[in-house]
């Protein structure tokens, strides 16, 4: 309480909310390094980003970026396998790794002492991988068993796969980042190696650290262990197929005797920030929280949870962080007794009455407000600061696009809402998805 | 008339319809050679055929293998802009290419005694063509018009590429031949030299010589003039990316005012012809014939269009010939006053109805006889033998296969009907598309 209470006294003073210290540089080698400066605490998070995911993926390979990024936790010429993060828990720290569509990003949390040996470490797999055909043995099983716990055994996990592949016509974001599990089953060493040599260089990554550093300290070290290592000049150019005019919506039920719980998607097409256009993306953050945001206030909330309760869950969710077109996600959870038809159709009767009627202020400031406290909040948390920043490095903004973001958001208005709902709020680039247990529960 | 009796004669002598005279080759640089004689007439078909199509494409670059087509009739470094078809009517002849999924092809019919004449320019534009950044600009208006023609101005092929993309959630048939209108936009001279110097080259093609024709001066003429090529070292294996377990149908309703009169249709995944494993491919001809052949005599046409005149038009059909998963599809025209759902659910009651009866022999039997008559009358078609090799062996079938196929069509039994169709008639794996000129149509 005595936190959120600091935080809503800053609240005040804050023009803007983006006022963490961030200082940036890009190696001669063309690798970017951001460093945000919190001293609150002596620890430091490094990271390193590389701008390939697993929408990159050469076709037929599904999965190896996600692949890969296991692998890096092998050996390198100077690294036992499992050494690395060893190193890290020895030092008292942390490390994980993650794979997305756009980027693959590791990183560890340390005591900031410990930031050079980190980099040590972390740039000398960068260049320096030795996996064997037995890495790749074991760990595409490891991977194997990954989809199975995450995918295989989850109903709505599979069906969400299916959803995603019959959105996009074209762009590979409706290939899983997993991978598909035939695909998965035949990623080769050399599906590996190929991608690595390729993709992990300095000109396609970026290097965050924050917490308790100095930003020329943190250049030097850079400089010393990342700077050293030569640019790929056979990098290809980011450019990855865009979907063609969708034409007619897509409708798939999809039956699993394992589903405990019937529930409806509406996943649209819609448009993601991009570098010095990050409006439309920030009214969508508007609209998802207006119609899908807290069930208290959220129009879908009211309507459906609340006046006629048809619906025991509702949700409105977009995040404009992709690299390309992203979506705007719908989901309902009908009440007992009540059909999806039902569901799906006071669902599309919440989102006419939006699009007919006026955005009530007081609401608007209410989500301004919400906004606010949340950039606030996320200062308090330099891990976050760092993914944010990472994030939006690979995925084409720039630190000045994330350092406008904040007041961006503070400024969307009514009728920016509705502009971009109109234009998002198109069937023809939409799946709708019924997830029953039995096909009579699709009536 | 008289030709049809002379037909019906052959029938009963030939043991098997492949009665064609086919030698083939293979030239020192891998080119494969297919001589068919037919000395009826003195004319000869000569065609290239290369193992590369619209499935090979580099995402991104959708249109580049029909792009390329049309360019192969600029110039080279002997041949003028025009000058090869000029020629080839000059002579008497006529020429023209096909791009599909699996292969392009170029082909001309001549006096039999030009052919050393084709296959001097053929031979010459498989590696010395000249194409500029004019002869792209222009090219490029011209397939941005014929795209226009055929599928922007159609409703109905607007609606079969939505269906069709939905239809593959891994594997480039989701993908229109013609190409995605927006990156047909942005092809370019490299895309199309990129394409032309990977896998136009004798080791990547068929030649496929029918007609007027003695099989060993067309292999000295052979030598002659495609011998000398070079082989592509850099040829890439021919693997495309495989369809993932598709775990639910989709539902597509195309909406546009220019249709004129609903349909519907269903398309599923289906087993193609695989060399030496056909025996799927040609039960699943049967089932199209017996479901939605003749109106007269199938299950769909008897049912919907004499029975209960639900509906005007129906139709099953499938095509084997596909180097990878291909589709079966049914097609259904309600008649007035019937709405799509109630003819979806005939159309369905029919094909259960088909699941849960037996085949009736004597239909067995006619088909058996209709097939085997086709084969006949295919014999009379040279070009038409020429096509069906050149589709075979780029489609990773043998001449063996083709030779085989008839004989293979003749053993089918009911069982095997059967067996095919419980596998294929699997709605997970299925798209169902209405087409409408308004939403109220689709309810």
């Amino acid at each position: 309480m005595k936190r959120l209470l600091a935080s809503l006294t800053m609240l005040v003073t804050a023009t803007t909310a983006s006022a963490e210290e961030v200082t940036t540089y890009t190696l001669d080698n063309g690798m970017e390094v951001v460093v945000i400066e919190d001293h609150r605490a002596p620890v430091v998070v490094h990271m390193v980003w590389y701008k390939v995911g697993s929408a990159d993926e050469p076709v037929g390979a599904s999965g190896v970026a996600h692949f890969l990024e296991h692998l890096l936790f092998k050996g390198t010429d100077v690294l036992a396998p499992g050494e690395f993060s060893a190193t890290v828990a020895a030092n008292g720290g942390s490390d994980n790794a993650f794979t997305s569509y756009d980027y693959t990003a590791y990183f560890q949390r340390v005591a900031a002492d410990r930031l050079e040996l980190m980099m040590q470490m972390e740039s000398n797999r960068m260049n320096n991988l030795r996996i064997t055909e037995a890495d790749v043995e074991t760990e595409r099983q490891v991977i194997l068993e990954e989809r199975n716990q995450r995918t295989e055994n989850s109903p709505n996990a599979l069906a969400r796969e299916q959803f995603a592949a019959a959105l996009y016509q074209n762009h590979r974001y409706g290939v899983p980042i997993i991978g598909w599990k035939h695909e998965m089953e035949d990623l080769s060493l050399q599906d590996a190696l190929d991608f690595y040599d390729l993709y992990y260089a300095p000109n396609n990554a970026v290097l965050v650290v924050a917490g308790d550093v100095e930003p020329d300290a943190v250049l030097a070290l850079a400089e010393q262990y990342y700077g050293v290592i030569p640019a790929e000049d056979q990098l290809p150019v980011r450019e990855r197929p865009s979907e063609p005019p969708q034409r007619a919506e897509r409708r798939i039920t999809y039956v699993d005797p394992r589903v405990s719980q019937p529930f409806l998607i509406r996943n649209y097409l819609a448009p993601e920030r991009d570098p010095g256009a990050q409006e439309e993306a920030a009214a969508l953050v508007y609209l998802a929280e207006l119609l899908g945001g807290s069930p208290f206030s959220s129009d879908l909330g009211q309507a459906l949870q609340f006046d006629s309760q048809t619906a025991i869950y509702t949700n409105a969710s977009y995040s404009g962080s992709s690299l390309d077109t992203t979506v705007f996600s719908f989901a309902v959870v009908p009440s007992e007794d009540v059909t999806l038809s039902e569901a799906e159709a006071a669902m599309d009767q919440v989102i006419a009455d939006f699009m007919d009627s006026e955005i009530d202020p007081a609401r608007m400031d209410s989500i301004r407000t919400q906004l606010r406290a949340s950039e606030v909040y996320a200062l308090d948390d330099v891990s976050g600061l760092a993914r944010r920043y990472g994030a939006a490095l690979t995925q084409s903004l720039t630190v000045d696009d994330v350092q406008a973001w904040p007041q961006i958001l503070q400024e969307v208005t009514a009728e920016e809402i509705k502009a971009v709902a109109a234009k998002v709020f198109n069937r023809d680039q939409s799946v709708t998805g019924w997830v029953v247990s039995e096909e009579a529960e699709a009536m």
